[in-house]
């Protein structure tokens, strides 16, 4: 198991998860999809986690929180890049932390953790998604300066409708 | 060199960006952020660029389109991970044609050219941001079926507020 990192928040540590966590996280992402009203569109398992984060190319890394030893709360994220910046950066994909402990400082442990890690891995950036009702969470990231990048509008290409743009070439 | 790979289109081909083609990539990068009107943002230079795209861990990858054998346009992409999905995907984080070869299907052979990459690494998803008053790029990528992400919002902590966040944990 990864050393456990002391926070400020008495018996909070972090860790890097490890492959015996796997059932942790799905559990975890679970109940952030339904927390988001989005549950229908998770069909990860345990199987395709275990691939994707401890096989192979890395594709993104995990740090669990834990209170007293006991996993309240994760963060999964990956590299990302800005051409403009010329170096890479922290995309943070799921933040999570359950509704028991939350106000505790669970979840301003992790960013903050992510934080440092960009100082130290010399990342320009920290950035992640919110969906646009999700007031308390919209609240808690103006709160630490993060900045809501409002003229920017993703896209996406998937389902059948990537593969016909793949048949296009 | 690496290797071209033929398009459709009579004299389009693409091929894998390699360490001696980081001025014309800057050049490119330079020039969207022109459109963007965005230019105060790029602080990127050849080294790091070099640095980030070809040394250690690569952490993004270039696609370089050339018409008669001159470049005239780039994708820069790099990995992300879907949760929900359980794997990763393919997010473009620059799109560039230079304005006199434009209409001629660059664009297009490009992205379709990701989605098959996508598919071939057993991706999920093909993911890019536009600007909201970008109209003819948004115009281009609704008639590749791709959907925007409306009920999302980036949020960004960089600069003096990503170092006082780290100071916290």
């Amino acid at each position: 198991m990864a050393e456990s990192i002391q926070t400020r928040i008495p018996g909070l540590t972090l860790r890097f998860a490890a492959e015996g966590d796997v059932r942790i996280i799905l559990g975890f992402i679970r109940e952030l999809a339904e927390y988001e009203k989005l549950s229908h569109e998770v069909v990860a398992t345990e199987d395709t986690l275990r691939a994707s984060l401890f096989h192979g190319r890395r594709v993104a890394e995990v740090i669990l929180a834990d209170l007293q030893g006991q996993a309240v709360g994760f963060a999964l994220f990956f590299h990302n890049f800005s051409t403009f910046l010329g170096r890479a950066g922290i995309y943070l994909e799921d933040l999570y932390v359950t509704p028991a402990v939350r106000g505790k400082g669970v979840g301003t442990a992790l960013l903050s953790f992510l934080a440092r890690l960009a100082r130290e891995r010399g990342c320009g950036r920290l950035e992640w998604a919110v969906l646009d009702w999700n007031q308390p969470a919209i609240a808690f990231y103006t709160n630490l300066d993060a900045q809501p990048m409002h003229d920017w509008t993703v896209f996406r290409v998937t389902g059948p409708a990537l593969g016909a743009l793949a048949d296009r070439f």
